[in-house]
């Protein structure tokens, strides 16, 4: 049922109007419709609407699905879709409670209204918004027929206001991966997307392009789409795996690369041991593992044969690498040992996962050392801790804040953990960055890791000193959040895939064959001379979108920098700079660009992190009292405050600044998010001046450090 | 009882029998030793014979331990080292029968002779072998007593030809790793190395120094030991894994920034998909599966709660991708395609493991491309299979020979598979390199990989064509067994961490501090002056080993040049370079170790290379006869022979080549070894010229190809 009439013919057809009255059977209706050059080049849609399940006190909002009749469009996904449960079709009876007295067969786009809009909710399936042929259905009357095209439709449901996400149903359904939904959910302001993609006619992909959630109304909706619709990752069909793709993967090896750099500079090599781990030693150190036995994963079969004894996948490697820690350090000469490895590690979490955040699989490097003694441990400990903070700063332009974890937080086993913090302003929440622990002497005296005194052999041995320290793909997620906009990803120029991408434009159906490969050789050897100089540059030059389909589409996947050249460019030998992160537009003289482009992304970084760091900044609030703290949590912020350094008084402030629901969107995500009490999140090495006298903010008693609380991931 | 008389006396003691007729009391013997200045100052030994567990019509081979009086030796290690059964205590008779009517306790090393050392298996005590102590024992009778060092009587047995295996059962009864007993297995020729060490007195470490099994006699053990000694590996707790320590880890970080620049080059981009896979999705194609099923290891249970579903751990990555390949790949705009990952997968082989080789957790690169048409496709195998062969040639100087595996021996599910196959000379055992295959459209029709017919949307549409290549770590073994010898590894120094070690060396008690100093820091100078080019240097200045220990020690670990700077070099303004793979010495002017280092460090690649690829080409025996073929395959040769490329004539071939055990010690290690039938390696591209009417060696029928066989890993 798809043909294309000719343009002209469609243009002329908006909102025609059919009469049934006077050709009552098919044969006539063709026939009107073949007269009119009709000729069946147009499709059925229906409009159906759904009851959810409410309780009894509550007001009923129906669901309404306006979508091309040959569309599958399961009721459940419908209601994941608007966040309802269980919907039904409704009844006749209360279709006509809200549609003014219709019947549902007489029910189209135009039976919903300013008034009638606010009561419900309405979902639009993709294959009508983007149809390239004219839709027919009833204007609110069967005994009429109306044509209208799906950008009009879209365009009249935007003009009363009404909100309408909208559903890919036809690529859930051939696609053989089911992920997850989220990633075809869609508000209606992509129509401004697919509008200007249709206007060229020449987007092939079924996928919705824009993002269409608001990062302040619906930061877990637009967090989502941003991970995927910017295609960093996709939704694995193993719940709480993610598939990283290239983009994001990218950043990762960026990362790889600055701390392998600085830890071989500091004498650490790289290893790798198993991921199986024997139940046998990964019991070994209790404290330990007392923290991550619920979220084990067990092999226990293999082929066909159950394993004799159920094996362990690591959640960590202490107690994998520490019994041959034992066996290689036998001399006071073999310390320091400084391993590293890359690998991946899995903890079945069974709380709500989240793209980078909270993942069962996720990579990280795990560093672990021996020392010979405390100081050479707590040296490397604090510079392992600068180099994580520099990953945040200097890589990704976040800034974080340093500190020490309090005995509550820190890492189970180890003497004191070490942290950077990071926050996510849109929810206010803190997030833990990275750790880098001192281990003490707890793990090499559990795992007889000791050497002969080095003053004499009639000295009691000795137990090393040990550190361990990590970090995660998290950091992706957290460069995510803090950056990136409601049109899309905002990636710093340093791990950006591709910091710069070159759009001819203004070239129209008038511009010379000539003009047309001027600009397409100019965009090319633009591109030869941004690589020169070791910049990640890519020329688009596919004539098979427009140059506001790319702007868009370079938008959304983070591009620091667009060059923009169009034939008023080339006859001033300029390019156009559009920067990502601001938007600003700065012409650049094709000449300088190998000096002036290095040096932009070098500013764009730095005002990513200067803007994040004011940000961070102004919602760190310091207090000196109870209410003050409350209120500033409440507030969004994170709260520093004079502590009393007790573990009582620690989990009494997460238990008091617990609130109930306060109704955010956010619950659908993360259920605890918004109501969850404050932890603290470190004592900041940077510390306040604590006057003499100063009490705890909690437990009145004598104040010993400033500490930061928050609500945190 | 480990005092430590003058050298001079211990020398003047060797062999001295002392009788047992005339003092007849311990006060009397112990006054005795007094006179001789003895004063207690040795050390008693045990030699106790086993008789293992031995089919009735098989020959009892009994086995003699020879320890110190406080070694304890259990059976079971005991029965491993010599590779017998429950070995027990021997009864009076069959010592009498072997020892010519000794009684078990009259037993001494000098019972052993050359006769009977033929038909008894002896294993010697480290503890011994290495004791600084005079060691008492009786001369095959009870009323004498001999004195003798641990290293005259290794010295004896190896005069009479007896060939003992030296375990060191103290650093395994104090190891608090298990792990494998192999690394400590070790033959009498480490004296040489313990001998040295011992003259400086300061190896405080328990582990037997230098190499001990024969590369060309025991090649297995030989095998162990360089990959255990020379750092490269240990053995882990979990049967089948192992732990890659950083010298080969750094190997492979190489091996990844060489082909991350290659296939980077070509449009690739890295990626990291899950590493579970859900048993729906694992099945899809049956093909495909259906080899790795056996190995397939899964997790049922998380914490305490058992999962719905087992899900299975990757084997590899085809059915884990292809699905979201499916959902990405919409548009012919979309190809290519060309994901690539670094990780490792399971595969929960039953066989024998071996390091590097056969690990049940492996890591590797595993790239997955999708394009539009075959001809796209097939160029990306063979230039992927360049790359393959520029990491064996270029990096590991090891040759490989380029070709395409026969249907039989193809990826299952592909089109077809291509191959780089390598040689262990020492097994005359072919081993494939790494492979490159086209899977052709199979996996696409499986999982929907199609995109419309970019000649109109009325045409069919199309599926993808795909392809997926590998390399593992296997390469690191194959370096490994190519190039090292009996003094331990050879790194080629283009993988080598340390590619050049300066050994200050000539320092006596003599030497003025002011020569001392000038020396350190010379080679301090040396160390830096390399640096600056870029080679991984290292001046060895500690203090507490002796050169010779030194040069020991960085040859075990294979690092390709060694620099000795001494007191006349450095009076000559030059230093001593000694080349690992060649032991070749090369004075050096200081001035020129910049340019002439870095040159040397070339031609040893090169070299090694070059070696290599003589001795592989001269075990590529070509034939016409199946006599010949035979011959050939087991002079321990890889055959090209002329062939009919039908699949039962290759079955035949692998039957009819297939031996009976012929005794070989490797039988051992891997059962099926020299027993195997000829497997075809692959069909290499560059052929001999097929002279027509040439018969397939096998069935007699007309050769299409020249193949090459051989037995392999």
């Amino acid at each position: 049922m798809s043909l294309s009439p000719p343009e002209s013919q469609l243009a002329a057809l908006s909102l025609q109007a059919i009469s049934h009255d006077s050709p009552a059977n098919n044969g006539e209706w063709a026939s009107i419709l073949a007269a009119q050059g009709l000729d069946h080049s147009y499709e059925l849609i229906k409009v159906l609407v759904f009851k959810p399940k409410t309780a009894k006190s509550a007001t009923v909002v129906p669901i309404v699905l306006i979508a091309l009749n040959d569309t599958v469009a399961p009721a459940g996904l419908i209601a994941k879709l608007v966040g309802a449960k269980d919907p039904r079709l409704a009844s006749a009876d209360l279709v006509a409670e809200f549609f003014d007295g219709l019947a549902p067969c007489a029910l189209g786009p135009l039976s919903i209204n300013q008034i009638n809009a606010t009561k419900i909710k309405v979902v639009l399936d993709k294959a009508l918004v983007d149809s390239d042929t004219k839709l027919a259905f009833h204007p609110s009357s069967v005994d009429q027929t109306v044509f209208m095209s799906g950008s009009e439709i879209t365009a009249y449901l935007e003009s009363i206001g009404c909100d309408a996400p909208v559903c890919d149903f036809a690529a859930l359904a051939t696609s053989s991966a089911s992920a997850s939904s989220k990633d075809s959910t869609a508000k209606k302001d992509t129509k401004k997307d697919s509008a200007s993609a249709k206007k060229d006619g020449k987007i092939d992909g079924a996928a919705l392009v824009g993002i269409t959630a608001d990062k302040e109304l619906d930061f877990p909706g637009w967090y989502s789409q941003i991970v995927t619709k910017g295609e960093m990752l996709d939704y694995y069909d193993v719940s709480g795996c993610y598939i990283m793709r290239p983009a994001s993967y990218f950043v990762w090896e960026q990362i790889q690369d600055y701390f392998n750099f600085r830890i071989k500079a500091m004498g650490v090599q790289n290893a790798y041991f198993p991921m199986f781990v024997s139940n046998r030693v990964l019991e070994k150190e209790k404290d330990h593992i007392e923290g991550f036995a619920p979220e084990v994963a067990w092999v226990t079969r293999a082929g066909n044969s159950e394993l004799d004894e159920p094996i362990a996948i690591r959640p960590t490697s202490e107690t994998v690498m520490y019994p041959y820690y034992a066996k290689w350090i036998r001399s006071h000469r073999d310390l320091p040992l400084k391993l590293n490895q890359w690998n991946s590690v899995v903890r079945w979490e069974f709380k709500h996962p989240q793209p980078f955040l909270r993942t069962r699989e996720f990579l990280w490097q795990e560093g672990h050392t021996a020392h010979l003694n405390f100081e050479d441990a707590n040296e490397e400990v604090l510079e392992i801790l600068d180099h994580y903070a520099g990953i945040y700063k200097d890589l990704l332009a976040v800034p974080v804040v340093k500190g020490v974890k309090t005995e509550k937080e820190k890492f189970a086993g180890g003497l004191f953990t070490t942290t950077v913090e990071g926050f996510i302003p849109t929810t206010g929440r803190g997030i833990q960055g990275a750790t880098s622990h001192c281990l003490g002497q707890n793990f090499s005296k559990m795992f007889n890791i000791s050497v002969e005194n080095p003053e004499g052999a009639d000295k009691e041995k000795l137990f090393a000193w040990q550190n361990s320290w990590g970090l995660s793909t998290r950091v992706i997620g957290v460069c995510v959040m803090v950056h990136s906009d409601n049109k899309g990803l905002v990636l710093p120029p340093r791990v950006a895939q591709l910091q710069s991408v070159i759009v001819p434009c203004g070239l129209t159906v008038k511009t010379t064959a000539e003009d047309r490969d001027a600009i397409m050789a100019n965009a090319k050897s633009v591109e030869k001379a941004l690589k020169a100089v070791g910049i990640r540059a890519s020329a688009d030059t596919r004539d098979n979108y427009s140059p506001g389909w790319k702007f868009a589409n370079w938008e959304l996947r983070g591009v620091p920098l667009r060059l923009e050249l169009g034939p008023a460019d080339l006859k001033k030998n300029q390019v156009m700079a559009v920067r990502r992160d601001t938007g600003e537009k700065i012409p650049m003289p094709i000449a300088d660009l190998a000096i002036a482009v290095p040096a932009l992304l070098e500013t764009i970084h730095d005002d990513m992190y200067n803007r994040a760091k004011a940000l961070f900044d102004s919602h760190i609030v310091k207090v000196d009292t109870w209410k003050e703290f409350i209120t500033a949590l409440n507030g969004k912020n994170v709260v520093l405050a004079p502590w009393c350094g007790e573990m009582a008084c620690e989990e009494h402030i997460k238990e008091k600044s617990a609130r109930k629901d306060d109704g955010e969107e956010e619950e659908e995500e993360d259920e605890k998010a918004p109501s969850m009490g404050a932890k603290s999140l470190c004592v900041p090495f940077e510390q306040p001046e604590l006057l003499e006298g100063t009490r705890c903010v909690c437990s009145g008693k004598l104040a010993t450090k400033y500490t930061l609380f928050g609500r945190s991931y």
